[in-house]
């Protein structure tokens, strides 16, 4: 395995470009993210995940590089989802009781402008609490103050 | 940079553990197929994608691996939009006249199954196509067969 | 009471054009068909809903009238939104079990097409029916057979 | 027509309960404020829909009455999905320039509560605003203050 694993970053150093390189630096530091436990998740780590809770809030930020990016060169439509939802999940975990987890049932996006500049933030508020659902909003913004996405997500509570 | 990356994957190998060195296989073989135009992007690439089209359908399977999981390990609610945008995002673009291309405007998503076992497929199909937006139904299912989301996604059609 | 109603009639009798005259008849008709039973709610009377069943589907269809129009005369999305909900529920509180109901959490349209023709059908069809919470398909056709409205519904399952 | 107008509305009154007249009177009504354009829509009308403008939002009120239930005597979800769709349209169009409108293209409701009391109101709010699409947010509140959905909508704006 370790032969194959330093094969592999030889033939990216070897073959790869300056971008390439700077993905792969960005997916092994995200690596590692996880493995000190920055992140709970290697997606979350190699996105390279910055939270920031307060009372009503959760924000979770991630840098725009490349390795974010679709055929198109913007910001995938998956990695904002994927941004979005961690920062609903993250908010509806912290609000829950001890021994209560929440999975989401229901996740719809608003694309609005594509994503450029230098990352994004998702903003995840709640707009409904009850005993067995909860409702987020979540709102994804880039660093020049532009609203990329706007979207709601159900959650499903459960007793771990 | 090199030394960096040389690094990097040195402290990789030397503590972490059998499932973390599978994951850095799986994403360095990822960012190879990036460069080798396997996939048209690195999110595409890391996360395996693996495509098949007929007449009316495109599916995009990946394998389920620790990569794709969320902090409860099972699969991320955001890798399953992605997988499922990628495979509508594909077909959108297949079917537009040469010079046009479709951006997601809206996806909703309904999780059904938690995302477990070997693999995850999404089949997009055509539900709607206008002169100016197109709208795609999708849906992923385990290699057991049960359909773990459904989803629906609109797309603007624009001039490249 | 009774007074008033008769002056509220006569008054559109007296005032009103024939679109009015017409709406008037096909709700008052349709409060009948609610005293009659033929429709479970007073909305579903007033717009004529009428509905069949198969084994896995539940068609609601209504006419297209001026009593359905937005102020720009083409069916409000809202009414459309009404036939897929009714469609939806009904298919839902059929397949479960005596003793158990189903409620709306959920429900997204992708409007594709104005409604317009002699009238539309709503159709339904179960996607997902777990022990908690049912997911639903609908799509609305006119009767040029053109869909002119996809959607999907969650239902939340409860104990009456 | 004028004598099967007489004769449905002596049906009503002879065999209708007490409910069932007050819900022909609040339609009749709700027809004579389309005929004197207080309502764009016999549907607005009938629902007794009201309208408050302000700078940044539309609310949009109708009461709550038999009229609007479903066959479980709480507020239909289509009835919710009519109003919200309504303030949400009526601020699309407020805010576009003269000689230009707006249809719905997607609708997403999130139900959270039963819709009780005496009446609904609500609230449109515009998130983004694009030279080719509008994205609106919508909540809807009962009379003692409960959020019962939140919706968001996106609109193609039009030359008329």
């Amino acid at each position: 395995m370790k032969e194959e694993l330093y094969k592999l970053l030889d033939e990216c150093i070897s073959t790869g470009n300056e971008e390439e390189l700077q993905v792969v630096k960005q997916i092994l530091e995200g690596v590692k993210r996880k493995r000190e436990n920055l992140n709970g998740s290697y997606i979350g780590g190699v996105l390279g995940m910055e939270r920031t809770l307060s009372e009503n809030h959760c924000d979770v930020s991630i840098p725009i590089t490349p390795f974010t990016y679709n055929s198109f060169e913007i910001v995938h439509g998956g990695v904002t989802a994927t941004l979005v939802d961690s920062a609903m999940g993250t908010l509806a975990n912290i609000i829950l009781p001890e021994g209560y987890g929440a999975v989401t049932t229901n996740l719809t996006m608003h694309y609005l402008a594509p994503g450029t500049g230098g990352n994004l933030t998702a903003r995840a508020s709640v707009v409904h609490k009850g005993s067995k659902t909860l409702v987020m909003d979540g709102k994804v913004v880039r660093d020049d103050g532009k609203v990329i996405a706007h979207s709601t997500g159900s959650f499903f509570i459960f007793k771990k």
